[in-house]
């Protein structure tokens, strides 16, 4: 496959499904209900739902929460957290056992894990994010700055990184994929440049996991959290995750201190003692409903492998570029992400001045597209269920409803 | 019915539920599907599946997130968290709309409300709670006090609210229905008091809601929050639900600060403006599957009506009183629940030495009741499930088990 001067015929497309290994994926999927839907190019906002899931929530329903009742918690359900939690770690994360959790919302781990390394760097004042980062991690940067008496240095883009952190440096926050233009941060690099000044670094994962492979081990990460909906198909709203590298354990506390955070869930005892290793990241009640899509979704993605996905996601963005430098470049539409495979996530962000109202009318037309302020359209490419020829129809609708 | 003499016949069980009104909303639900339960006395640990709950997920995973997909954030579930608060809190709280909302867990939702309810009484430094709460409330009164410099006013039994509660009183944690003894605390009374000195108070409505009336609005209360799994049967895990009165709205505010509950979730503004009223409550993505059990267990509520639900729960703890007295206390048993119908919430506890070992018994023998540390063994009533006949067979197989 070449860039501008690749071959977008129908044939193409059919000969690349034709090749596509993950191809029998998408029939482990509920079918999309909806007549109407051409494409759908926004599962990086919602995966799809699996047939397992579908399956798995009904016999739930049925035999664990309706038949063995109260006592699944101590059958099945109490130890799901940490155990899709090492699972996940294991498929989509590069983490070892131990270190992964399944839990609350992206925002309440981010929270946790935010909080806790603040508190891992006493004496240091500064907290470090990036003007362009998702909303929540930039809201609660701000928040947690106020609540603590710390200062946030706004960087634009990676590269600033070395500039703004120094010895006050308590922790920078990143995204590894960029959510509007799917540019990717070298994970490593920056966490190695911030370690050198003494600082941690929180991940936000989001619009990585599941889609590249990521080596949080490896590159000796500190604290990372994610959701699950997105790549993963977990369901809407399902509960997100949070890693905490071993060496942090130890010292680790988070400020939510809830019962199944605690060593003796059900010890009822005086004091709160944190349990050992991850657990003492959880606050609440699991959300047994929401995890069932995580697992489910796990483990599809276990099936598949992770650099198979990566392989077909990085085929999936070839072909958006060339069916875009041929049908849409010349209709006044820009490429907001990276062309560099190596550089770019698993979606393809399109510029276009009149990006609002196209977007309105693509989804009216079932060409499921995501719109992102101010002008952009969001190609999400999902290699689980995302196919060639599906593509090229929804690159036809775009060259034809904005000619 | 009155408490010694009380006829505990098995023609008695039979004429109480025939004389059940709620009777035919136990058909509402799936039915249990493991044979040997004898009794399913924990639904104020977790209450059993509607059969609306289980067609309703199908229904959502095919349609609404498999067919629908991403438009139906837009669609139906971004404003979930407000219409079912709203109906709960018309339902089972006595609270007008726009108060309350369902999010995250218990343990995430006090947190919230506890460091709101802080920083709406700068100045003041004691944090006040009962030593018998719920751990995660002891825990986190400790953690939040622990965090912002308080010192944490221990009392034992809410009498003493009176005297450890002044001028250095910024709130009072205290749940309305003990999770042991299932005594309730005056709601109206203690808000009032703590009011006359200047605190706020936040309620812990876990073991009341779906059980008891609560009148938030009426009782002028500030804040609370509660769990939905055990009488609202929505689900093991379920979302919580945390309500703000009106009066506080504007002075508001919580300190995960995520998009959810910014004005403009998707407007990706670059400062965190809070969404007007209890929205800004919000954090992360609303976990849609466990929020169809809480939407689905509200309506439920509505049908059968707080006042009869609560009238046949004290109805059944006469019951249980009866059947202990005659039954039990001969064998050792004490009675640790208010015998004073108007002071025991949804469940009566009894106290055994033995108790631990006899709850493993009870359970392999498909007698599904609760054991509390150290000595309790709570027999939960879940009126829209339980029946007359299905206690006395419990506590038949009890003094069977215990003789």
């Amino acid at each position: 496959m070449a860039g501008m001067t690749a071959d977008i015929s129908p044939g193409e497309a059919e000969r690349l499904d034709a090749e596509d290994e993950l191809a029998a994926f998408r029939e482990r999927f509920v079918p999309i209900s909806d007549p109407g839907v051409v494409a759908y190019l926004d599962g990086n906002s919602l995966g799809r739902p699996l047939r397992a899931t579908a399956d798995r929530l009904q016999e739930l329903v049925a035999h664990e929460w309706g038949g063995r009742l109260i006592r699944s918690w101590e059958e099945r359900w109490l130890t799901l957290p940490e155990e899709i939690g090492d699972e996940l770690g294991r498929v989509a994360l590069g983490a070892a056992p131990g270190q992964t959790i399944v839990a609350d919302s992206t925002s309440v781990c981010l929270y946790k894990t935010l909080r806790s390394a603040v508190a891992l760097r006493p004496g240091r004042d500064e907290l470090v994010t990036d003007t362009a980062n998702f909303p929540t991690d930039r809201f609660l940067v701000e928040s947690v700055a106020a609540e603590l008496g710390l200062t946030v240095r706004w960087i634009e883009g990676d590269a600033d990184v070395a500039a703004v952190t120094g010895p006050r440096t308590a922790a920078v926050v990143l995204s590894h994929v960029d959510y509007r233009t799917a540019a990717i941060t070298d994970l490593a690099a920056v966490t190695r440049l911030v370690h050198e000044r003494g600082g941690l670094v929180v991940w936000d994962l989001c619009h990585s996991v599941g889609s590249i492979p990521v080596e949080l081990d490896a590159a000796e990460a500190d604290f990372a959290v994610g959701c699950t909906y997105k790549f993963l198909n977990a369901g809407p709203g399902a509960p997100a995750f949070l890693y905490v590298n071993a060496r942090h354990h130890e010292a680790f506390g988070q400020p939510i201190t809830g019962w199944m955070g605690a060593a003796d869930t059900f010890g009822m005892a005086a004091q709160y003692v944190p349990a050992p290793g991850i657990r003492r990241a959880l606050s609440g009640t699991p959300p047994v409903l929401g995890m069932v899509g995580v697992q489910e979704g796990v483990a599809l993605l276990a099936e598949a492998g992770i650099d198979r996905v990566r392989a077909k996601a990085v085929a999936l963005g070839r072909w958006v570029l060339a069916l875009a430098d041929a049908w849409l470049v010349p209709l006044g539409f820009t490429v907001a992400s990276p062309r560099d495979d190596d550089r770019r996530g698993g979606h393809v962000t399109l510029r276009h001045p009149d990006a609002e109202r196209l977007s309105r009318v693509l989804i009216e037309n079932g060409v499921l597209i995501d719109f992102r302020r101010p002008d952009g359209i969001r190609i999400g490419l999902s290699p689980l269920t995302t196919g060639f020829a599906e593509v090229r129809r929804a690159m036809d609708r775009i060259r034809e409803l904005a000619g």
